[in-house]
């Protein structure tokens, strides 16, 4: 369980409202269903409507498929399979390989909770995080890179190649979460390794892999 | 430049006919185009004309959108954004940003010896490459990884979540091509790293990121 919770930095009241872009359905044309079972009692029925339009085959839980199918950037480009994956992870607890109701109610959350942040650090209001605006939302989280790393992190995450003739595209919403998440993973692994606290680990062939590949 | 040759364990001559999957215009239907600039002398007309249709803006140059929106695996999705980003990294030599005609012969070239290696370990033809598939796969170019992180690889590159009560879904082509890559590259920083050869390696802060970073 890795629940990212931006800490310091992190904007309780950002400026404008926010509009959640998760479904093609809006609450306004609410879509029939015939979703078998119901709510859990208490339950939000805004969030259940969400809930029953994003999952298509009516099974009662939603798969990797029709999230992605539902998560859409401000440009409307589709979530990456990698950041669905990544929700995935963090939501799925109890590795059904769905996600249902009560797990989508976190998920949810979470995305309203980074689209807020997204906003915040997008001071030019371009729909996508530049290099600036990613280095400043990093500093708000406590994470001071070096700006060699930030370049690289901007040139990984950027929704296009790097171009000796200009500066990277932008970072779409999607791809800005799963920057942050891979940092704040990275330096916690990295915290946990070096017990001595000297800012050097030793690493065998398995960890260093490991590592790598778990990493969001 | 990190130009990936499958070394020993390299099928040469597949079973079977090989068409490539790249472009949604076959070669039977050519479609007409207006390019302003011909072909390079003594270039292959065909590899031209698949140039031409991929380069939907006439630009005489390749997006990565106009690569992503023509490179597709077996089952049609679209190759990941990523992998369209490695593949741009690799064979775009002039660093411009785009993929101009003689870049594309060699990125042509680097597909179509990978679909010949993914047909070759697909053994059972279901279209996407499994747990036991991967690991012979790797096995052929020199990579004994241990079962987890065996396990790790699957998961990370599967084209769909990983489920308490079942197999983990299969990688599709350009998610397999990812994951070998990864695994070189990763490997051969390892061994640059690790100098004295005693299979340990000492990394700070600063480089534990920017290795993680920088694998495909």
């Amino acid at each position: 369980m890795s629940y990212y919770t931006p800490s310091n930095g992190y904007p309780s009241n950002p400026p404008g409202g926010y509009s959640p872009n998760l479904s093609r359905y809006p609450s306004s044309r609410p879509r029939p269903h015939t979703h078998q079972h119901g709510p859990p009692a208490g339950s939000d029925p805004q969030l259940w409507q969400w809930f029953c339009a994003v999952d298509t085959d009516r099974s009662g839980a939603l798969s990797v498929t029709e999230l992605q199918d539902a998560l859409v950037n401000g440009n409307w480009t589709k979530f990456d399979l990698d950041t669905v994956k990544m929700l995935m992870n963090i939501f799925d607890t109890d590795r059904s390989g769905t996600i249902g109701f009560n797990e989508f109610a976190g998920l949810w959350k979470y995305i309203a909770e980074w689209q807020r942040v997204f906003k915040h650090f997008d001071r030019d209001h371009s729909g996508s995080i530049e290099g600036r605006e990613l280095a400043e939302a990093l500093r708000s989280f406590g994470y001071n890179l070096s700006p060699p790393l930030l370049q690289a992190l901007e040139i990984r995450y950027a929704s296009g190649a790097p171009s000796a003739y200009g500066p990277p595209p932008g970072i779409t919403f999607d791809r800005f979460v799963r920057a942050c998440v891979t940092v704040k993973t990275l330096t916690e692994t990295f915290q946990r390794a070096d017990q001595d606290n000297d800012g050097w680990i030793q690493l065998n062939y398995e960890d260093f892999l490991k590592i790598s590949l778990n990493a969001p």
